[in-house]
């Protein structure tokens, strides 16, 4: 596929047509920095989302599956300071009260407003703070506003996040965008994590679906930092037409460029979020490949990149592989020990199940010396494979979530 | 079911007709202690055992799974420092030469000796140390050699692990002891850890196997430090009829005395070993009731205590349910959110799936305090059940697993 897919600065209000703005309501009073963010389109835009697969799901992530439905958002509205989780029907009448004032504020139907919250969970949102921050921050939306929302979203994240890509799609300069939060209990299906990607393509409301599920799936779904899953999750993309494009869909000849580019918008986020972890150190990327099937290359990826052994070996340097091999067998794959190769950036560590003869463990250590590396194991039995991302777990990991709450 | 069951100082040279002894065989330079350490029955001993699941398995798990076939055992041959895992072929071979030089040191027949190894993986058995050191091992033998074994069998837990029961059985004064060592790499179904328990009565094999096994999925399967599961843990039980009981089977009148005898040594060892949990600070047991299975009981009380965010709260004393309920969420047990009730040692967290009304979170804050508390969920979906044993999540934690190997 020929693409001339750019990468550009900014965020959700470069695409044409977006505005954003970020304001402090003093959710949590601890926090001393913007707390509730609105990002707009100037018409209504199709809509798409993927949502945590937690049974414990938040009431914003309820009332989002439910506008969904109609496949129109105008608008976005997001806390951070309180998740508004477990909060019993107080939080699904207080997440609807956030649509409904939004909506009134901004003189739009309300189920074109999704809600969006993140925070501690347990506690109800102060709806007062919410409502007599609302006007103001109405007042404040720009075409300027993407960074400050970027930043406005954050929890125990230490950098903003935020990728654009410009691509010409039906003949026009098309630009796709978007920002994350996220840094602690990040796992597969998504975990405290939100995620906000606009475009002013014109897109059908079910290849959008699709196109994003795929692009969430091969990105966000294969990052772990601890693999807590939670209550939250979401990730929302509105296409707004105001590049003037035609009606992009499935048979369109521009469609995999648009895939792609979306592609690559999700997954710099996605790494971004790795590299943002709780605590992270390093940045590792783990191939599993030569599985009996793709799920059984999933489980193996996921128990080494989850393993606390694994990752604390790794946060000291340590290239001690035997942990590795032991969540490999532990995983739930179907694999032969005496089959199973591992290599460190191409340096073999592990060679049919045991240590590989010719390596030496100088060599190995400066691979984990570095402070972004690839651990890629070959189980020769099949042809499944599947890629994760993840980082090490370090002692600030542990004082970062000893003291989070109180 | 009445008993005169009653605690006793001692350790697995406590029951009649035991021998033990521990020597430095210098496995690990860096280690400055006992590493071999040999248990033997005067006489040939009924023998039991369950093994790790991971299907990744250690030289010496194999050779004890093939020697069990045969019912009997005479001696074990313990060496920490190398694991003997991911060693190849060469590792068989040196699993069955331990054994070969065990027996015709002790002048047994090979299929008698039973084989265990902990310690790094990846590493083959410096034979050369060990073949010097078995004649002063066997030399060494006494019964009152228990404690030396118990704390040669050691890697990185801080304190050994004896427990010893006497009980009346068939008329006759029954000793049941063992001993234990793991404390990182723990997870339900056996982790780097390694039990052994000895008891002069006479017992039926098949009987024994299905005490222990019974004993052990209530004992050593419920407690998880960390979530890793090892390539080499082994339970082995040996029973040698020195006491002068007949032979005990499962028709026996005192089968129920007996095996809940056994269940009281695997379950007072095995929460030794959480208690010793590499970096445990708090001892926490988790208990989740109402659930629509015991499976939906187990995965749930599983997810709790594996959560690294869970487990980083419990350290620092914060009452954070939500992570709980985030948990349980993910878990993949089936449950209802707004049914879930929560409480921390009796004092009511969660009602509803939401904050209790009434708790307060000094209250709260006062039991997270203590060394020790129960977490208790009520699922109220049905009559599964299920309870765990973990600990904390520690930056000590962190230190010792980044840096073991190197």
């Amino acid at each position: 596929m020929k693409t001339d897919q750019k990468y550009i600065e900014g965020g959700v209000t470069s695409p044409a047509g977006f505005k954003a703005a970020a304001v402090r309501a003093g959710i949590k009073e601890s926090r001393k920095r913007d707390d509730l963010s609105l990002i707009v389109s100037d018409l209504p835009a199709t809509v798409a989302g993927t949502f945590t697969s937690n049974r414990v799901k938040a009431p914003p992530v309820k009332l989002c599956e439910r506008n969904l439905i109609w496949g129109q958002a105008q608008a976005i509205i997001i806390n951070a300071g309180c998740a508004n989780a477990c909060t019993g029907e107080q939080g699904f009448q207080d997440a609807e009260r956030m649509a409904d004032l939004t909506a009134s504020t901004l003189n739009i139907g309300k189920n074109l407003v999704f809600v969006c919250s993140t925070g501690t969970i347990g506690i109800p949102l102060p709806m007062n703070k919410i409502e007599s921050a609302l006007p103001g921050l109405a007042q404040a939306l720009s075409s300027a506003g993407g960074a400050a929302v970027a930043e406005a979203i954050l929890t125990t994240d230490l950098v903003k996040k935020e990728v654009a890509v410009t691509v010409t799609l039906d003949g026009k300069r098309v630009t796709i965008a978007g920002i994350t939060k996220g840094s602690g209990m990040i796992a597969p299906n998504m975990a405290t994590m939100l995620a906000f990607i606009t475009t002013d393509a014109a897109v059908d409301q079910r290849s959008l679906q699709d196109c994003l599920r795929h692009a969430v799936d091969h990105s966000f779904n294969r990052i772990i930092v601890d693999g807590d899953e939670s209550t939250n999750d979401t990730v929302l993309m509105l296409a707004n037409g105001a590049a003037g494009t035609g009606l992009l869909q499935k048979k369109h000849p521009d469609w995999k460029k648009f895939c792609h580019a979306v592609e690559t918008v999700c997954h710099e986020l996605a790494i971004k979020i790795v590299k943002d972890g709780e605590g992270a150190t390093k940045f590792v990327t783990v191939t599993v490949t030569g599985a009996a099937t793709r799920h059984d290359a999933h489980m193996a990826a996921r128990a080494i990149a989850k393993s606390p052994l694994v990752k604390t070996a790794w946060n000291g340097g340590d290239p001690n592989w035997g942990r590795i091999m032991a969540a490999i067998g532990y995983s739930g794959a179907r694999i032969e020990e005496s089959r199973v190769n591992i290599t460190f950036d191409g340096v073999l560590a592990v060679q049919g199940g045991k240590a590989a003869s010719g390596s030496s463990l100088k060599d190995l250590e400066a691979v984990y010396a570095k402070k972004e590396f690839t651990v890629a194991v070959d189980l020769q039995s099949g042809k499944g494979s599947y890629t994760a991302y993840t980082c090490d777990l370090s002692q600030a990991y542990v004082s970062i979530n000893a003291e989070y709450m109180t």
